[in-house]
Protein backbone atom coordinates (compact mmCIF):
# COMPACT_ATOMS: atom_id res chain seq x y z
CA UNK A 1 0.00 0.00 0.00
CA UNK A 2 1.21 3.43 -0.88
CA UNK A 3 0.56 5.80 1.94
CA UNK A 4 2.28 8.41 0.73
CA UNK A 5 0.20 8.49 -2.60
CA UNK A 6 -3.15 7.76 -0.12
CA UNK A 7 -2.61 10.72 2.45
CA UNK A 8 -2.19 12.72 -1.04
CA UNK A 9 -5.13 11.98 -2.62
CA UNK A 10 -7.16 12.21 1.23
CA UNK A 11 -5.20 15.42 1.18
CA UNK A 12 -6.89 16.49 -2.53
CA UNK A 13 -10.72 15.35 -1.46
CA UNK A 14 -10.02 17.23 1.46
CA UNK A 15 -9.30 20.36 -0.50
CA UNK A 16 -12.80 20.68 -1.68
CA UNK A 17 -15.31 21.86 1.15
CA UNK A 18 -16.97 24.57 2.36
CA UNK A 19 -15.90 28.05 0.59
CA UNK A 20 -14.13 25.83 -1.87
CA UNK A 21 -16.58 24.12 -2.75
CA UNK A 22 -18.94 26.87 -2.77
CA UNK A 23 -15.97 28.52 -5.54
CA UNK A 24 -15.87 25.54 -7.80
CA UNK A 25 -12.47 24.72 -6.84
CA UNK A 26 -11.34 21.40 -8.33
CA UNK A 27 -7.98 20.13 -7.72
CA UNK A 28 -5.47 18.92 -10.61
CA UNK A 29 -2.57 17.21 -9.05
CA UNK A 30 -1.13 17.45 -5.91
CA UNK A 31 3.15 16.67 -5.11
CA UNK A 32 4.73 16.97 -1.80
CA UNK A 33 5.64 20.56 -1.87
CA UNK A 34 2.95 20.95 -5.22
CA UNK A 35 -0.45 21.64 -5.56
CA UNK A 36 -2.62 22.70 -8.73
CA UNK A 37 -6.46 23.66 -8.99
CA UNK A 38 -8.68 25.51 -11.19
CA UNK A 39 -12.16 27.09 -11.28
CA UNK A 40 -14.34 27.00 -14.71
CA UNK A 41 -14.92 30.46 -14.60
CA UNK A 42 -19.00 31.21 -14.33
CA UNK A 43 -20.89 34.67 -13.84
CA UNK A 44 -20.86 33.61 -10.18
CA UNK A 45 -17.20 34.58 -10.02
CA UNK A 46 -17.54 38.14 -11.85
CA UNK A 47 -17.11 41.69 -10.72
CA UNK A 48 -18.77 44.66 -11.75
CA UNK A 49 -16.52 44.81 -15.00
CA UNK A 50 -17.32 41.14 -16.01
CA UNK A 51 -13.91 39.94 -15.25
CA UNK A 52 -13.56 37.39 -12.59
CA UNK A 53 -13.45 39.31 -9.07
CA UNK A 54 -9.62 39.31 -7.17
CA UNK A 55 -11.26 37.40 -4.44
CA UNK A 56 -11.79 34.23 -6.81
CA UNK A 57 -7.90 34.36 -7.52
CA UNK A 58 -7.23 35.33 -4.24
CA UNK A 59 -9.11 32.33 -2.37
CA UNK A 60 -7.19 29.85 -5.48
CA UNK A 61 -3.74 31.44 -4.78
CA UNK A 62 -4.37 30.89 -0.83
CA UNK A 63 -6.25 27.50 -1.00
CA UNK A 64 -3.62 26.26 -3.25
CA UNK A 65 -0.37 27.31 -1.61
CA UNK A 66 -2.35 25.94 1.54
CA UNK A 67 -2.63 22.56 0.50
CA UNK A 68 0.82 22.53 -1.18
CA UNK A 69 1.94 22.99 2.42
CA UNK A 70 -0.11 20.06 3.91
CA UNK A 71 1.24 17.90 2.17
CA UNK A 72 4.62 18.65 3.48
CA UNK A 73 4.03 18.48 7.06
CA UNK A 74 2.99 15.20 9.71
CA UNK A 75 -0.66 13.76 9.86
CA UNK A 76 -1.16 15.59 13.36
CA UNK A 77 -0.33 18.83 11.90
CA UNK A 78 -2.86 21.58 10.19
CA UNK A 79 -2.07 24.42 7.72
CA UNK A 80 -3.03 28.59 8.87
CA UNK A 81 -2.65 31.13 6.61
CA UNK A 82 -0.67 33.73 8.28
CA UNK A 83 -0.18 36.19 5.39
CA UNK A 84 0.20 36.83 1.88
CA UNK A 85 0.28 39.56 -0.91
CA UNK A 86 -0.65 39.19 -4.08
CA UNK A 87 -0.54 41.11 -7.69
CA UNK A 88 -3.48 41.40 -10.61
CA UNK A 89 -1.24 41.44 -13.46
CA UNK A 90 -3.93 41.09 -15.74
CA UNK A 91 -8.08 41.48 -15.63
CA UNK A 92 -8.99 37.61 -15.78
CA UNK A 93 -11.28 36.13 -18.14
CA UNK A 94 -11.82 33.12 -20.66
CA UNK A 95 -12.77 28.93 -19.98
CA UNK A 96 -11.09 28.28 -16.67
CA UNK A 97 -8.41 29.54 -14.28
CA UNK A 98 -5.54 27.22 -13.28
CA UNK A 99 -3.67 27.91 -10.03
CA UNK A 100 0.19 26.36 -9.30
CA UNK A 101 1.37 26.54 -6.04
CA UNK A 102 4.89 25.09 -4.49
CA UNK A 103 6.83 25.54 -1.48
CA UNK A 104 9.89 27.98 -1.27
CA UNK A 105 11.12 27.43 1.81
CA UNK A 106 9.63 25.11 4.97
CA UNK A 107 10.80 26.16 8.61
CA UNK A 108 9.76 24.79 11.78
CA UNK A 109 7.14 26.39 11.68
CA UNK A 110 6.65 28.74 8.44
CA UNK A 111 6.33 27.46 5.14
CA UNK A 112 6.68 30.53 2.51
CA UNK A 113 4.79 29.26 -0.39
CA UNK A 114 4.25 31.03 -3.93
CA UNK A 115 1.09 31.17 -6.11
CA UNK A 116 0.48 31.77 -10.16
CA UNK A 117 -3.17 31.55 -11.35
CA UNK A 118 -3.17 31.82 -14.97
CA UNK A 119 -6.60 32.47 -17.40
CA UNK A 120 -6.66 29.68 -19.81
CA UNK A 121 -8.88 29.92 -22.81
CA UNK A 122 -8.77 27.47 -25.26
CA UNK A 123 -4.68 26.77 -26.20
CA UNK A 124 -3.77 30.09 -24.49
CA UNK A 125 -2.70 31.21 -20.71
CA UNK A 126 -2.14 34.49 -19.37
CA UNK A 127 0.10 34.86 -16.10
CA UNK A 128 -2.88 36.88 -14.49
CA UNK A 129 -1.93 36.91 -10.36
CA UNK A 130 1.03 36.29 -8.71
CA UNK A 131 1.12 35.85 -4.83
CA UNK A 132 4.05 35.17 -2.12
CA UNK A 133 2.42 33.58 0.78
CA UNK A 134 3.16 32.80 4.08
CA UNK A 135 1.77 29.39 6.40
CA UNK A 136 2.62 27.87 9.67
CA UNK A 137 1.74 24.23 10.76
CA UNK A 138 0.41 23.76 14.00
CA UNK A 139 -0.85 20.85 15.94
CA UNK A 140 -4.49 19.81 15.38
CA UNK A 141 -5.20 20.42 18.97
CA UNK A 142 -3.97 24.38 18.99
CA UNK A 143 -6.95 26.61 18.23
CA UNK A 144 -5.27 29.58 18.43
CA UNK A 145 -2.47 31.86 15.67
CA UNK A 146 1.03 30.54 16.27
CA UNK B 1 -31.92 67.06 -5.59
CA UNK B 2 -29.11 65.41 -3.49
CA UNK B 3 -26.44 64.01 -6.31
CA UNK B 4 -23.64 62.58 -3.94
CA UNK B 5 -25.93 60.90 -2.41
CA UNK B 6 -27.67 59.53 -5.08
CA UNK B 7 -23.99 58.67 -6.84
CA UNK B 8 -22.97 56.62 -3.25
CA UNK B 9 -26.80 54.84 -2.81
CA UNK B 10 -25.67 53.52 -6.88
CA UNK B 11 -22.65 52.52 -5.68
CA UNK B 12 -23.76 50.77 -2.82
CA UNK B 13 -26.15 48.75 -4.87
CA UNK B 14 -23.57 48.18 -7.62
CA UNK B 15 -20.92 46.64 -5.21
CA UNK B 16 -23.28 43.48 -4.74
CA UNK B 17 -23.07 41.87 -7.91
CA UNK B 18 -21.45 38.43 -9.31
CA UNK B 19 -18.87 36.90 -6.49
CA UNK B 20 -19.69 39.93 -3.79
CA UNK B 21 -23.47 38.11 -3.95
CA UNK B 22 -22.19 34.98 -4.35
CA UNK B 23 -20.30 35.91 -0.93
CA UNK B 24 -23.63 36.96 0.37
CA UNK B 25 -21.97 40.79 0.69
CA UNK B 26 -23.97 43.18 2.25
CA UNK B 27 -23.31 47.30 2.09
CA UNK B 28 -23.69 48.93 5.18
CA UNK B 29 -22.50 52.41 4.90
CA UNK B 30 -20.68 54.38 2.42
CA UNK B 31 -19.17 57.50 3.08
CA UNK B 32 -16.30 59.71 0.59
CA UNK B 33 -13.23 57.26 0.88
CA UNK B 34 -15.15 54.80 3.54
CA UNK B 35 -16.79 51.91 3.11
CA UNK B 36 -18.33 49.42 5.64
CA UNK B 37 -19.90 45.22 4.42
CA UNK B 38 -21.33 42.44 6.25
CA UNK B 39 -21.53 39.10 5.85
CA UNK B 40 -23.70 36.63 7.59
CA UNK B 41 -21.57 33.77 8.27
CA UNK B 42 -22.46 30.32 6.86
CA UNK B 43 -21.68 26.67 5.69
CA UNK B 44 -20.35 27.75 2.50
CA UNK B 45 -17.80 30.35 4.05
CA UNK B 46 -16.49 28.04 6.14
CA UNK B 47 -13.14 26.09 5.63
CA UNK B 48 -11.29 22.35 7.17
CA UNK B 49 -11.45 23.24 10.45
CA UNK B 50 -14.92 25.10 10.80
CA UNK B 51 -13.08 28.95 10.90
CA UNK B 52 -14.20 31.05 8.31
CA UNK B 53 -12.07 30.32 5.05
CA UNK B 54 -9.11 33.63 4.25
CA UNK B 55 -10.82 33.62 1.11
CA UNK B 56 -13.95 35.17 2.20
CA UNK B 57 -12.11 38.04 4.38
CA UNK B 58 -9.93 38.63 2.13
CA UNK B 59 -12.67 39.27 -0.83
CA UNK B 60 -14.43 41.45 1.70
CA UNK B 61 -11.09 43.70 2.47
CA UNK B 62 -10.45 44.09 -1.32
CA UNK B 63 -13.63 44.62 -2.63
CA UNK B 64 -14.96 47.07 0.46
CA UNK B 65 -11.67 49.03 -0.04
CA UNK B 66 -12.72 49.21 -3.88
CA UNK B 67 -15.95 50.82 -3.35
CA UNK B 68 -14.50 53.11 -0.60
CA UNK B 69 -11.97 54.44 -3.59
CA UNK B 70 -14.72 54.42 -5.89
CA UNK B 71 -16.55 56.93 -3.95
CA UNK B 72 -13.31 59.17 -4.34
CA UNK B 73 -13.03 59.00 -8.34
CA UNK B 74 -15.54 60.82 -11.10
CA UNK B 75 -17.99 58.91 -12.15
CA UNK B 76 -16.53 57.76 -15.59
CA UNK B 77 -13.55 56.27 -13.61
CA UNK B 78 -13.74 52.46 -12.24
CA UNK B 79 -11.17 51.05 -9.58
CA UNK B 80 -9.05 48.00 -10.28
CA UNK B 81 -7.20 45.98 -7.51
CA UNK B 82 -3.59 46.62 -8.36
CA UNK B 83 -2.02 44.03 -5.55
CA UNK B 84 -2.78 43.63 -1.70
CA UNK B 85 -1.44 42.52 1.14
CA UNK B 86 -3.62 40.23 4.11
CA UNK B 87 -2.64 39.36 7.70
CA UNK B 88 -5.12 36.45 9.23
CA UNK B 89 -4.66 37.76 13.20
CA UNK B 90 -7.60 34.87 14.63
CA UNK B 91 -9.56 32.09 13.49
CA UNK B 92 -12.76 33.97 12.35
CA UNK B 93 -15.86 32.69 13.30
CA UNK B 94 -19.54 34.01 15.10
CA UNK B 95 -22.36 35.74 13.38
CA UNK B 96 -20.96 37.86 10.62
CA UNK B 97 -18.14 39.29 9.32
CA UNK B 98 -17.92 43.16 9.17
CA UNK B 99 -14.99 45.11 7.06
CA UNK B 100 -14.26 48.39 7.91
CA UNK B 101 -11.76 50.36 4.70
CA UNK B 102 -10.74 53.91 4.27
CA UNK B 103 -8.66 55.45 1.82
CA UNK B 104 -5.32 56.71 3.18
CA UNK B 105 -3.89 58.49 -0.06
CA UNK B 106 -4.90 59.47 -2.99
CA UNK B 107 -2.95 59.97 -5.52
CA UNK B 108 -3.41 60.95 -9.61
CA UNK B 109 -3.98 57.09 -10.08
CA UNK B 110 -2.94 55.41 -7.32
CA UNK B 111 -5.44 55.17 -4.14
CA UNK B 112 -4.00 52.82 -0.97
CA UNK B 113 -6.31 52.13 1.20
CA UNK B 114 -6.51 50.17 4.42
CA UNK B 115 -9.16 47.26 5.38
CA UNK B 116 -10.18 45.81 9.04
CA UNK B 117 -11.87 42.71 9.16
CA UNK B 118 -14.17 42.12 12.52
CA UNK B 119 -15.41 38.73 13.58
CA UNK B 120 -18.82 39.81 15.52
CA UNK B 121 -20.83 37.65 17.82
CA UNK B 122 -23.22 39.18 19.59
CA UNK B 123 -21.81 42.05 21.63
CA UNK B 124 -18.47 40.87 21.22
CA UNK B 125 -16.27 41.94 17.78
CA UNK B 126 -12.82 41.09 17.29
CA UNK B 127 -10.27 41.70 14.53
CA UNK B 128 -9.54 38.73 12.29
CA UNK B 129 -7.59 40.32 9.42
CA UNK B 130 -6.05 43.52 8.82
CA UNK B 131 -4.71 44.82 4.48
CA UNK B 132 -2.62 46.99 3.06
CA UNK B 133 -3.99 47.47 -0.23
CA UNK B 134 -3.18 49.66 -3.57
CA UNK B 135 -5.89 50.64 -6.21
CA UNK B 136 -6.09 52.10 -9.35
CA UNK B 137 -8.50 55.02 -10.70
CA UNK B 138 -9.03 54.12 -14.77
CA UNK B 139 -11.15 55.90 -17.70
CA UNK B 140 -13.85 52.94 -18.43
CA UNK B 141 -13.00 53.19 -21.61
CA UNK B 142 -9.34 51.59 -21.17
CA UNK B 143 -9.50 47.35 -20.63
CA UNK B 144 -5.83 47.32 -19.76
CA UNK B 145 -3.82 47.58 -16.32
CA UNK B 146 -2.74 50.64 -15.77
CA UNK C 1 14.15 49.76 41.16
CA UNK C 2 12.23 49.32 38.03
CA UNK C 3 13.17 46.17 36.45
CA UNK C 4 10.46 47.11 32.82
CA UNK C 5 12.26 50.56 32.79
CA UNK C 6 15.61 49.09 32.98
CA UNK C 7 14.60 46.89 30.31
CA UNK C 8 13.12 49.31 27.80
CA UNK C 9 15.97 51.92 27.84
CA UNK C 10 18.29 48.71 27.78
CA UNK C 11 16.08 48.13 24.22
CA UNK C 12 16.22 51.77 22.75
CA UNK C 13 20.19 51.55 23.28
CA UNK C 14 20.29 47.85 21.84
CA UNK C 15 18.27 48.86 18.52
CA UNK C 16 20.76 51.18 17.29
CA UNK C 17 24.40 49.23 16.09
CA UNK C 18 25.31 47.76 12.86
CA UNK C 19 23.12 48.64 10.04
CA UNK C 20 20.34 50.94 12.14
CA UNK C 21 23.84 52.89 13.28
CA UNK C 22 24.89 52.90 9.61
CA UNK C 23 21.98 54.65 8.87
CA UNK C 24 21.63 57.09 11.35
CA UNK C 25 18.42 55.75 13.30
CA UNK C 26 17.74 57.39 16.50
CA UNK C 27 15.51 56.18 19.41
CA UNK C 28 12.50 58.31 20.56
CA UNK C 29 10.38 56.88 23.14
CA UNK C 30 9.64 52.82 23.31
CA UNK C 31 6.87 51.80 25.85
CA UNK C 32 5.15 48.00 25.93
CA UNK C 33 4.41 47.60 22.03
CA UNK C 34 5.20 50.49 20.57
CA UNK C 35 8.39 52.51 19.35
CA UNK C 36 9.17 55.55 18.09
CA UNK C 37 12.33 56.48 16.26
CA UNK C 38 13.82 59.33 13.55
CA UNK C 39 16.33 59.94 11.01
CA UNK C 40 17.52 62.96 10.03
CA UNK C 41 17.96 63.36 6.75
CA UNK C 42 21.45 63.84 4.96
CA UNK C 43 22.87 63.28 1.21
CA UNK C 44 23.93 59.44 2.64
CA UNK C 45 20.49 58.68 2.29
CA UNK C 46 18.48 59.99 -1.17
CA UNK C 47 17.79 58.38 -4.36
CA UNK C 48 18.69 59.24 -7.53
CA UNK C 49 15.85 62.00 -8.01
CA UNK C 50 16.78 63.92 -4.55
CA UNK C 51 14.25 62.24 -2.05
CA UNK C 52 14.77 59.45 0.57
CA UNK C 53 15.55 56.58 -0.93
CA UNK C 54 12.54 54.07 0.27
CA UNK C 55 15.35 51.20 1.91
CA UNK C 56 16.00 54.17 4.31
CA UNK C 57 12.24 54.44 4.92
CA UNK C 58 11.38 50.19 5.13
CA UNK C 59 14.58 49.94 7.38
CA UNK C 60 12.99 51.93 9.72
CA UNK C 61 10.09 50.41 9.55
CA UNK C 62 10.97 47.27 9.92
CA UNK C 63 13.02 47.63 12.59
CA UNK C 64 11.54 49.80 14.93
CA UNK C 65 7.96 47.51 14.58
CA UNK C 66 11.01 44.67 15.56
CA UNK C 67 11.96 46.44 18.90
CA UNK C 68 8.46 47.58 19.42
CA UNK C 69 7.86 43.19 19.59
CA UNK C 70 11.24 42.77 21.47
CA UNK C 71 9.44 45.17 24.17
CA UNK C 72 6.73 42.47 24.82
CA UNK C 73 8.25 39.20 24.52
CA UNK C 74 10.42 37.20 27.88
CA UNK C 75 14.36 38.44 27.58
CA UNK C 76 15.70 35.03 26.87
CA UNK C 77 13.55 35.83 23.20
CA UNK C 78 14.69 37.32 20.56
CA UNK C 79 12.26 38.44 17.35
CA UNK C 80 12.70 37.97 13.87
CA UNK C 81 11.49 39.45 10.51
CA UNK C 82 9.19 37.15 8.97
CA UNK C 83 8.00 39.65 6.51
CA UNK C 84 6.91 42.89 5.67
CA UNK C 85 4.89 44.75 3.08
CA UNK C 86 5.27 48.52 2.42
CA UNK C 87 3.30 51.24 0.58
CA UNK C 88 5.30 54.56 -0.31
CA UNK C 89 2.97 57.16 -0.24
CA UNK C 90 4.93 60.58 -1.18
CA UNK C 91 8.14 61.40 -2.11
CA UNK C 92 9.81 62.35 1.26
CA UNK C 93 12.31 65.01 2.10
CA UNK C 94 12.38 67.38 4.62
CA UNK C 95 14.43 67.57 8.15
CA UNK C 96 14.06 64.22 9.67
CA UNK C 97 11.89 61.13 9.15
CA UNK C 98 10.09 60.10 12.21
CA UNK C 99 8.63 56.27 12.32
CA UNK C 100 6.02 54.83 14.82
CA UNK C 101 5.25 51.14 14.97
CA UNK C 102 3.02 49.41 17.38
CA UNK C 103 2.24 45.76 17.78
CA UNK C 104 -1.61 45.08 16.77
CA UNK C 105 -1.44 41.14 17.46
CA UNK C 106 0.65 39.12 19.66
CA UNK C 107 0.35 35.14 19.44
CA UNK C 108 2.00 32.47 20.51
CA UNK C 109 4.86 33.19 18.17
CA UNK C 110 4.10 36.04 15.88
CA UNK C 111 3.45 39.29 16.42
CA UNK C 112 1.64 41.22 13.47
CA UNK C 113 2.78 44.48 13.68
CA UNK C 114 2.45 48.30 11.84
CA UNK C 115 4.63 50.92 11.18
CA UNK C 116 3.98 54.75 9.72
CA UNK C 117 6.90 56.88 8.49
CA UNK C 118 6.17 60.15 8.61
CA UNK C 119 8.36 63.07 7.17
CA UNK C 120 9.07 66.45 8.83
CA UNK C 121 10.18 69.84 8.22
CA UNK C 122 9.09 72.52 10.55
CA UNK C 123 6.02 72.05 12.30
CA UNK C 124 4.86 69.95 9.14
CA UNK C 125 4.33 66.33 9.42
CA UNK C 126 3.75 64.20 5.87
CA UNK C 127 2.66 60.48 6.13
CA UNK C 128 5.29 58.85 3.55
CA UNK C 129 5.18 55.12 4.34
CA UNK C 130 3.09 52.85 5.94
CA UNK C 131 4.00 49.06 6.56
CA UNK C 132 2.36 46.04 7.75
CA UNK C 133 4.53 43.36 9.39
CA UNK C 134 4.98 40.08 10.90
CA UNK C 135 7.51 39.66 13.23
CA UNK C 136 8.56 35.93 15.32
CA UNK C 137 9.60 35.68 18.48
CA UNK C 138 12.32 33.16 18.96
CA UNK C 139 13.93 31.50 21.93
CA UNK C 140 17.81 32.99 21.95
CA UNK C 141 19.73 29.53 20.81
CA UNK C 142 17.44 28.61 17.72
CA UNK C 143 19.68 30.52 15.05
CA UNK C 144 16.98 28.86 12.18
CA UNK C 145 14.41 30.54 11.50
CA UNK C 146 11.05 29.60 12.60
CA UNK D 1 26.99 53.15 -31.70
CA UNK D 2 25.39 51.00 -29.48
CA UNK D 3 22.97 53.35 -28.24
CA UNK D 4 20.87 50.71 -26.14
CA UNK D 5 23.90 49.15 -24.62
CA UNK D 6 25.13 53.00 -23.94
CA UNK D 7 21.95 53.43 -22.18
CA UNK D 8 22.34 50.33 -20.06
CA UNK D 9 25.66 51.16 -19.13
CA UNK D 10 24.63 54.26 -17.81
CA UNK D 11 21.87 52.93 -15.85
CA UNK D 12 23.97 50.54 -14.03
CA UNK D 13 26.52 53.80 -13.01
CA UNK D 14 23.54 55.55 -11.92
CA UNK D 15 21.56 53.16 -9.74
CA UNK D 16 24.89 53.59 -7.45
CA UNK D 17 24.74 56.68 -5.32
CA UNK D 18 23.34 58.26 -2.23
CA UNK D 19 21.81 55.88 -0.17
CA UNK D 20 22.51 52.50 -2.37
CA UNK D 21 26.67 54.01 -2.69
CA UNK D 22 26.47 54.44 1.28
CA UNK D 23 25.27 50.46 1.13
CA UNK D 24 28.13 49.97 -0.55
CA UNK D 25 25.91 48.51 -3.71
CA UNK D 26 27.63 47.39 -7.00
CA UNK D 27 25.65 46.85 -10.59
CA UNK D 28 26.65 43.30 -11.71
CA UNK D 29 24.72 43.10 -15.31
CA UNK D 30 21.86 44.67 -16.94
CA UNK D 31 19.61 43.36 -19.43
CA UNK D 32 16.70 44.99 -20.57
CA UNK D 33 14.04 43.77 -17.41
CA UNK D 34 16.88 42.02 -15.06
CA UNK D 35 19.15 43.68 -13.50
CA UNK D 36 21.56 41.76 -10.67
CA UNK D 37 23.51 43.54 -8.30
CA UNK D 38 25.82 42.24 -4.69
CA UNK D 39 26.09 43.97 -1.58
CA UNK D 40 30.25 42.71 0.25
CA UNK D 41 29.02 41.99 3.55
CA UNK D 42 30.51 44.52 6.22
CA UNK D 43 29.81 44.96 9.91
CA UNK D 44 27.96 48.04 8.84
CA UNK D 45 25.26 45.81 7.41
CA UNK D 46 24.50 43.31 10.52
CA UNK D 47 21.97 43.84 13.08
CA UNK D 48 21.95 42.79 16.79
CA UNK D 49 22.14 38.97 16.32
CA UNK D 50 25.68 39.23 13.71
CA UNK D 51 23.72 38.11 10.24
CA UNK D 52 22.67 40.72 7.71
CA UNK D 53 20.18 43.11 8.51
CA UNK D 54 16.63 42.95 6.37
CA UNK D 55 16.79 46.55 5.64
CA UNK D 56 20.12 45.26 3.43
CA UNK D 57 18.22 42.89 1.58
CA UNK D 58 14.97 45.09 1.10
CA UNK D 59 17.09 48.11 -0.38
CA UNK D 60 19.15 45.61 -2.43
CA UNK D 61 16.06 43.91 -3.66
CA UNK D 62 13.91 47.27 -4.17
CA UNK D 63 16.35 49.28 -6.18
CA UNK D 64 17.15 46.60 -8.09
CA UNK D 65 14.13 45.92 -8.84
CA UNK D 66 13.76 49.46 -10.01
CA UNK D 67 16.80 49.71 -12.43
CA UNK D 68 15.58 46.47 -13.69
CA UNK D 69 12.17 48.54 -14.84
CA UNK D 70 14.15 51.83 -15.87
CA UNK D 71 15.39 49.26 -18.59
CA UNK D 72 12.17 48.94 -19.56
CA UNK D 73 11.18 52.69 -20.54
CA UNK D 74 11.71 55.30 -22.28
CA UNK D 75 14.39 57.51 -21.15
CA UNK D 76 11.95 60.87 -20.58
CA UNK D 77 10.71 58.73 -17.61
CA UNK D 78 11.62 57.69 -14.29
CA UNK D 79 10.62 54.62 -12.13
CA UNK D 80 9.12 54.85 -8.21
CA UNK D 81 8.17 52.56 -5.80
CA UNK D 82 4.54 52.01 -5.46
CA UNK D 83 4.75 48.97 -2.52
CA UNK D 84 6.77 46.00 -2.23
CA UNK D 85 6.31 42.87 -0.16
CA UNK D 86 9.36 40.68 0.98
CA UNK D 87 9.84 37.45 2.87
CA UNK D 88 13.21 37.07 4.92
CA UNK D 89 13.73 32.72 4.62
CA UNK D 90 16.78 32.33 6.01
CA UNK D 91 18.83 34.14 8.52
CA UNK D 92 21.69 35.95 5.58
CA UNK D 93 25.65 35.81 6.36
CA UNK D 94 28.46 35.19 4.37
CA UNK D 95 30.69 37.12 1.69
CA UNK D 96 28.27 38.73 0.13
CA UNK D 97 24.48 39.09 -1.15
CA UNK D 98 23.46 38.65 -5.13
CA UNK D 99 19.94 40.37 -5.77
CA UNK D 100 18.32 39.21 -9.09
CA UNK D 101 15.39 40.84 -10.47
CA UNK D 102 13.04 40.54 -13.49
CA UNK D 103 10.04 42.74 -14.41
CA UNK D 104 7.36 39.97 -14.73
CA UNK D 105 4.86 42.34 -16.25
CA UNK D 106 4.55 45.82 -17.83
CA UNK D 107 1.57 47.98 -17.91
CA UNK D 108 1.24 51.52 -19.09
CA UNK D 109 2.09 52.57 -16.00
CA UNK D 110 2.75 50.05 -13.51
CA UNK D 111 5.69 47.25 -13.44
CA UNK D 112 5.42 44.49 -11.25
CA UNK D 113 8.76 42.90 -10.10
CA UNK D 114 10.45 40.13 -8.70
CA UNK D 115 13.30 39.72 -6.44
CA UNK D 116 15.54 37.27 -5.28
CA UNK D 117 18.35 37.85 -2.61
CA UNK D 118 21.03 35.09 -2.09
CA UNK D 119 23.95 35.00 0.52
CA UNK D 120 26.92 33.81 -1.11
CA UNK D 121 29.55 32.29 0.81
CA UNK D 122 32.62 30.68 -1.76
CA UNK D 123 30.97 28.30 -3.89
CA UNK D 124 27.44 28.04 -1.65
CA UNK D 125 24.57 30.50 -2.02
CA UNK D 126 21.35 30.60 -0.62
CA UNK D 127 18.10 32.14 -0.85
CA UNK D 128 17.65 34.29 1.80
CA UNK D 129 14.68 36.63 0.48
CA UNK D 130 12.29 37.12 -1.66
CA UNK D 131 10.45 40.34 -2.96
CA UNK D 132 7.05 40.80 -5.04
CA UNK D 133 7.22 44.61 -6.17
CA UNK D 134 5.22 47.17 -7.69
CA UNK D 135 7.28 50.03 -9.99
CA UNK D 136 5.72 53.25 -11.40
CA UNK D 137 7.04 54.85 -14.59
CA UNK D 138 6.35 58.33 -14.57
CA UNK D 139 7.47 61.42 -16.70
CA UNK D 140 10.68 63.14 -15.59
CA UNK D 141 8.42 66.74 -14.93
CA UNK D 142 6.18 64.93 -12.55
CA UNK D 143 7.33 65.10 -8.76
CA UNK D 144 4.17 63.49 -7.56
CA UNK D 145 2.65 60.32 -6.34
CA UNK D 146 1.18 58.61 -9.99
Amino acid sequence: MDSEKDRLNALKEDAVQGFTAHCGLEPVSLAPGQFITRVRIRDCHLQQDGFVHAGVMATMADHTAGYASFSLVPPDQRILTVEYKINFLSPASGDYLECRSRVIQQGRTLLVTESEVYAIRGEEEDLVAKALLTMAAVSQEKTSRP
